[in-house]
């Protein structure tokens, strides 16, 4: 079986009627039904962080995983704007519970919540979403590769027409049909950086947040489309995010990491991905219409797939979740800038 | 349209093969789609606690609801094992965004918010529960009393045949078909009552904590029927609460409020109802299938409606949301003792 969520229609769908898509895209299901997804973002940061350090902090993470630990996950670095590396990883649950006795009982969580971690020049940070299945979606350029929830067992990736015109992301999350997912919050609230350095904060989500991981993916490329992807679509891609970075009262966008994925010794590979905490779908949804940035990255993706089609060597792709209200993101000794503290930082 | 939420089982049903129920029971269903069920209980605490406090709370709450209030709500009043009164309002939405917008500018939460509440002999507590719909479940044994979720718009109760049997509670709620609704945490952890007078505390609900609540609505009952669940069926139900109260560990009760129904002047109607909050549905069900005091309300509850039949004039009724983690209780200068603050506290 191909398991999916649908909902008798209560909001009129975006798809223009009749549209056929230009180039066929992929969005993921599971063999076997999913409730609620666990996704886990995991970080240490500081100034002039070493590979040892970095390594350290995954082995520790691995190490603990066990039984209960996570289904998926990957290593990555980015750096922010103060700075500051933050050696990043990224785990996948398909069944909470499973997930919460890991965070219970996990000697990591019991390393994290340590009040040592509130001294000397490293902070270390998690943010934790819980995904009922209705409120997440994805798109890939191909079934071929596996990367994020798609590489959690069961994931298998389904051809969609449901892409190629605006409001598709939106089309793809099934809670839609029945769900504006407008922010209560209206506008983006007033960004302070709290005093942070030796404290452990947590912050909350408010309903509707948007968390949107969009990667790229050019290992094994060749010349040609390595060229291709490294001199036009990186850069305008980087243009699309530091616009973003730049305006988050117009666009909605509260934090951006880019990260890149890592080899085992700590190497980059040809991958990398972006991850966003955006205010309201629809904040997302103005950029992506109206945007020339966004448009840009879009149209030259757009004609590399026309001209390449399945030679096509660079792959893109993209996981939103709506996110539902409540404390689950804990940053201890790290900078004010952080995620979502300068935003929704706990009273 | 008629609304309901079923996954392809993956789990086995409870229910025995050519079960045909002994008597007819309704669950609540809506006629438009609901993704986000938001249930709210609102307190305010204290000793000797007068009416005209009562009611000023009340009215402060409800002079508070504007466009983006509750859908419905209702007044109660319980007390508690240290001889508080805790005036309780209990309020529903059917939009979350709605419910998120109320919380953000209602009148009612900047009073709750302000740090004066943390002086004087009083307490406020609130504690807000979101419920994807496929985690609640209802029964009422009759279609014609409309209480609790029933009262929201577009519910309707369809009669059902997931009743009569061990297991039934589980069986109602939709993910249950492919979730065990297992407590993390396995065992209830040891009880602590925090420091809480003067001060704000929060408390986490963890996964599948279970809320439940339990009604009786004898209003407009005949003398006879009066007199049953008066001498009868009302000492059952307050024996099984007793036991459920002081066995915490062996049962997994970790707060029962007995609350009676009050009508605009605070008079008690003849209407009652128990919420309390089980560590997993598990520790529910084993109560209910095996424990004497839980035998000897559901025989005479079964007897009467068989006696009675179309008759019967004494209606029961209940709530059961198996809830997802996250900080969503608040204590402002309540005792210790209060709701979910002996287990599951902030530190």
């Amino acid at each position: 079986m191909v398991f999916h969520v649908e909902y008798p229609r209560i909001l009129p769908e975006r798809r223009p009627p009749g549209h056929e898509p230009a180039a066929p895209r992929f969005s993921l299901r599971w063999e076997q039904p999913v409730g609620l997804l666990v996704c886990a973002y995991f970080g240490l940061q500081g100034q002039n962080l070493a590979w040892d350090e970095q390594k350290a902090f995954f082995d520790r993470l691995e190490a603990s995983f066990g039984t209960d630990g996570p289904v998926a996950h990957e290593l990555m670095r980015a750096s922010d704007e103060t700075g500051a590396v933050n050696a990043i990883l990224v785990a996948y649950w398909l069944d909470a519970t499973t997930h919460a006795r890991w965070e219970r009982a996990a000697p990591f969580m019991a390393w994290f919540r340590d009040p040592a971690r509130l001294e000397g020049p490293r902070g270390v940070w998690r943010e934790t979403m819980h995904v009922p299945y209705d409120r997440h979606e994805t798109i890939y350029s191909t079934p071929d590769y596996a990367i994020g929830l798609a590489r959690t067992p069961g994931a298998t990736r389904a051809s969609i027409t449901t892409n190629g015109y605006f409001g598709a992301m939106r089309d793809r999350m099934p809670v839609s049909a029945i769900d504006t997912l407008e922010s209560p919050l209206g506008a983006v609230p007033p960004r302070r950086t709290p005093v942070s350095l030796g404290r452990r904060l947590k912050a909350t989500f408010p309903l509707n947040l948007i968390s949107i991981r969009s990667g790229q993916y050019w290992e094994g490329a060749g010349n040609e489309q390595t060229a291709d992807y490294i001199d036009h679509l990186q850069p305008k891609l980087m243009r699309g995010m530091a616009h973003l970075a730049s305006h988050p009262e117009e666009t909605g966008t509260l934090t951006l990491r880019i990260m890149t994925n890592l080899d085992a010794e700590g190497r980059p590979r040809a991958e990398t991905s972006v991850h966003g905490y955006f205010l309201s779908m629809a904040h997302l949804e103005e950029w992506s219409r109206s945007h020339e940035t966004h448009l840009d990255i879009y149209r030259h993706a757009i004609a590399m797939n026309r001209l390449y089609k399945e030679k096509r060597e660079v792959f893109t792709w993209h996981e939103v979740f709506a996110l539902l209200p409540g404390a689950h993101a804990e940053y201890a000794n790290c900078h004010g800038g952080t995620g979502l503290l300068p935003y929704f930082a706990d009273a």
